[in-house]
């Protein structure tokens, strides 16, 4: 067998672009994408994850979404349709406990979203970079909810192409055995 | 078009099963469920996961990762051909200030796992339910990574289906515009 096994399509290609075209997103295009984010797996069922997005369909809630990301960030998901916050709620529903897997919970959310774009032809692009406190304010995101990641979802400029330059640690680095820094595959 | 869009296959078919049969996952195949984590999407391309694993193999090794779980995840989680907890890195590798996207990235990374892990067939099981600080000195995880899930992966007992209580909040408690709480889609 060779040494790497394939990944399944839709991970292996999807990647975050930073030049999208403006073609629309029909709504039950961007209402799966969400289906996909919604069917994640969660601490004890919780469903920490929430989603604030706009498309360019509303220019003024789009605006809005713009206005808390860095300029840099600005500038490239601009053109993206959909852009949005995840946010993890830190508490459970059922007894009002912390729940320290709100965010944890979110990023799995968003990574299945990204999957199903993935699968569409469309690409997700998270970002760190962006004005949480602002967010918070101009969203009226509730204290028991935690600021995950800002994105952009999009179908890709044609031109546009993943950089030579992607890439990621070895599995050695990655995956140990029940010894801290000894790898396991 | 339909209510509901149809999800990409390998999403729709991912579950958190409680009954795994005893067959050997090939190394080859499980390499290639960490390759999904690998190239999940990161804050910054910190790449902040890290895995602790065990498989049925490594009958010593094994027995260490399923004595930090709770007794009630003990019981079918002994099942799985493989065990592990995954890790979240607190810190910029680049210039040591705080990450908070350690465990959001690492809940991403299990995500992409348990997406690759449907695709073959095979299905991961994330569990909150384990002791941390057992965890953290059994297996001499640094200060500077955070605890994140642990998880068994096996091929599912045929005769383990997903339950019919399988329930998800919908969509309009979840995806909000740019007001709190006002559904969007």
């Amino acid at each position: 067998m060779p040494e790497t096994v394939e990944l399944h399509p839709v991970i292996a290609h999807r990647w975050s672009p930073r030049a999208f075209t403006d073609e629309r997103i029909e709504p039950q295009v961007l209402r799966s994408l969400f289906e996909a984010a919604r069917w994640s797996a969660s601490c004890f069922n919780e469903q920490p994850w929430r989603f604030v997005i706009a498309t360019k369909d509303q220019p003024e809630e789009f605006q809005k979404l713009l206005d808390v990301l860095v300029p840099a960030n600005q500038q490239w998901a601009s053109q993206a349709w959909v852009l949005g916050v995840t946010v993890g709620k830190t508490t459970f529903t059922h007894n009002g406990k912390p729940n320290r897997y709100g965010l944890h919970d979110a990023g799995a959310a968003l990574a299945s979203l990204a999957t199903q774009a993935s699968s569409l032809g469309l690409q997700a692009h998270g970002m760190g970079g962006f004005h949480h406190d602002k967010a918070r304010e101009d969203f009226g995101i509730p204290e028991d909810y935690e600021l995950g990641a800002a994105f952009a979802v999009g179908y890709v400029d044609p031109g546009e192409v993943p950089p030579a330059t992607r890439t990621r640690k070895p599995l050695e680095e990655l995956v140990f055995g029940t010894e801290w820094g000894k790898a396991a595959l």
